[in-house]
């Protein structure tokens, strides 16, 4: 899978909608239906794999995403997929040799344009299907050449009715390092930190960068540089580890070597294991603006676009997971996700299993990410367990969810 | 004039080879060929008129640049442009009456590309006419499209031998604030302030903007604005208004919303009236990127693109402004420039005059960039007279100097 847009670096290059992204898809519904799964599209290009064990019960989905940020790593997503096909047909199997009675029946997904780095929002695929997100706006989002995410996906299936939707799992890799320092293989995703993703616009005056006295600039990538700094500096007024903060999109106008920036818009993120701390570094924040506001000559434009508190995932999954994982002899942890996952939306939908595995040194969103095939392959024994349990009806109470 | 590439705030956008600087360049192509001039264009897209007063003799060029910044204002440039061409009009109607007697011949020129924001280097006409640009390099330059030098210019006419130029003149707005303050009209420019210019790369690592502990980031971006800040505080640790410094344009990879930069691109311009305090700066300026590197965990590469001290202009060419001035009444004064022009280059070659006239307010790379209509007919009148004593003879000792 990971030959799809391959990068010299030994990583990969699959931005949601490329022709990597077109190619690994194709191979995917390749391999779904050499193994007598029914593929599906929506509308939006979640790409669906099913297989029916019990005709017209509910579906067990399982999945994650294929597509890449630029130079990105080969597990970020794919390997959730992969995991989630294979763990699918042992299911499969197990039930024709009735090793296990399904109660549901059992599909795979592919979530399009999960990373968001080429078409915003990010998880964009899964916010359609759980209803978070209208499908006319998300095929109308373009990319920094103007191509729609309509023209990104190429020509449309006709629309069939959504899936019916009993329970989800999902298996990621950890991104960070909690799991390889304390040697353990599988984590048990209980929550998601809080958050605040701000949109930023750094207002200046154009002006000659040689010939304009210091004290007349309103130079905004100087303005735009003080906030980058004091949003790194916030996390050192909080306690160590408690706060995670970036800026990593900048675009700079009118980028001239030699005009002042008249506008510099860039993102800001946020991020805590603590509501409160967050709540702090809000605040904090708040103060940084107006002092740079004075400081650089600079007015300041923020819109919060997205902000949420700490979130747990249902109890109920996560206890199964831990079962699970204790009859298959599996080192386990209760663990918090930093990152956002398409299971941030199906978990409000229906009852949910997240699980990490970690990843060597926490290196993602680089080439360089990486997991051991040990861990890896743990991995998909445990969520083939998990299937089992699902399909089983395990955590289905009889309500489903019918995706858009 | 300022019609071509107006924009809604007032000023023009018209950078090197677009249809907006092609408009203007075919506009003033027009305007000499009605008033008897000899239209020449080079291979570079330098654009000559040439009037012969005496069969043979070398040229006085008189010029400066029709192109813009994005969203510029109306008058840099094209102010001296259009100023150098009623000049020489008035320098032809002259002779014909009498009232002067030509010993050379008179050229107005519009210079290409001296802005440099589409395609660097700034000043690239009058550089490759000077021999210190080689055409073919400055042809194959690209803008962010990808677009060559060659292909903004177009269909190019067949070479013709370079223009033989006895001297040269150019008026310009002074882009600062000194002449206003000084109520002063004419600035006879005798020198070129000191200046270093960097290119710049800092270098970390991609990694998830939200997942990876804050230890573990080398986080080009933060890194940059770590410089940037630098470079703007380094004004501060030296005598108040000795240094003028900026970075106004810089590249962000992969400029994800959520992943760390791995790379920042930028430049870096550093400039003083005293070499002391540009050699100062330069020595601090050192120290910063060793700590930032440190503080940020990145690597910072560094070239110095272009390095000069302070550079005379030639004294006869103000000695000669100065008594022109002084003839017609026209409060004047010496001053430096801080910014480059085509007569930086031309000074380098030819005997050469440079003015300034008062900027507003010293507004300048904005749209709204503004000149007193009194101060703009003072400094025709001005240019008029320096033509008027260098078509004569003045300051020409028998050398000329052919252009590329």
């Amino acid at each position: 899978m990971s030959t799809f847009g391959a990068t010299a670096g030994g990583g990969v290059e699959r931005q949601a909608g490329s022709e990597a992204d077109h190619a690994t898809r194709a191979w995917f519904k390749g391999w779904l239906t050499e193994r007598g799964f029914t593929v599906r599209e929506d509308a939006i290009g979640n790409i669906f794999g099913l297989y029916e064990l019990v005709p017209g019960a509910p579906y067990v989905l399982m999945g994650s995403h294929l597509d890449s940020q630029p130079l990105a790593g080969r597990f970020d997503g794919a390997y959730g997929v992969l995991a989630a096909a294979h763990a699918a047909h042992t299911v499969v199997r197990a039930s024709a040799e009735g090793r296990v009675t399904p109660t549901l029946n059992v599909a795979v997904v592919d979530w399009f344009n999960e990373e968001g780095s080429r078409f915003a929002p990010s998880m964009m695929g899964s916010s359609v299907a759980t209803g978070k997100l209208a499908l006319a706006e998300a095929l109308a989002v373009t990319d920094t050449a103007g191509i729609t995410v309509a023209e990104a996906l190429g020509e449309r299936p006709e629309p069939v009715p959504g899936l019916e939707v009993a329970s989800y799992a999902e298996i990621h890799i950890e991104q960070g390092r909690l799991l390889e320092e304390a040697q353990t293989t599988i984590g048990l995703v209980h929550a998601t930190w809080a958050a605040s993703k701000y949109r930023i616009s750094v207002n200046g005056a154009q002006a000659h960068t040689g010939a304009t006295v210091m004290e007349d600039r309103r130079d905004a990538l100087y303005g735009a540089s003080l906030l980058v700094v004091a949003v790194r500096e916030l996390t050192e007024l909080l306690p160590e580890g408690a706060l995670h903060s970036s800026v990593s999109e900048m675009e700079v106008l009118p980028n001239s070597p030699v005009t002042l920036a008249r506008q510099v818009n860039m993102n800001l993120d946020l991020r805590s294991a603590s509501e409160e701390v967050l709540a702090r570094a809000n605040e904090l924040l708040a103060e940084k603006f107006e002092e740079i506001e004075a400081k650089a000559k600079v007015s300041i434009e923020r819109r919060l676009t997205h902000a949420w508190g700490l979130v747990d995932y249902p109890s109920g999954g996560v206890e199964l997971a831990r079962e699970s994982a204790a009859a298959l002899g599996l080192s386990h942890t209760p663990i918090m996700t930093v990152a956002g996952h398409d299971s941030t939306n199906m978990k409000d939908v229906v009852p949910t299993v997240m699980l990490f595995v970690p990843s060597i040194q926490g290196v993602s969103h680089n080439e360089a990410e990486d997991t051991r095939d040990a861990d890896a392959v743990d991995g998909v024994a445990m969520l083939s367990d998990v299937a089992a349990r699902l399909v089983s009806g395990e955590l289905h109470e009889g309500d489903s969810y019918r995706l858009a």
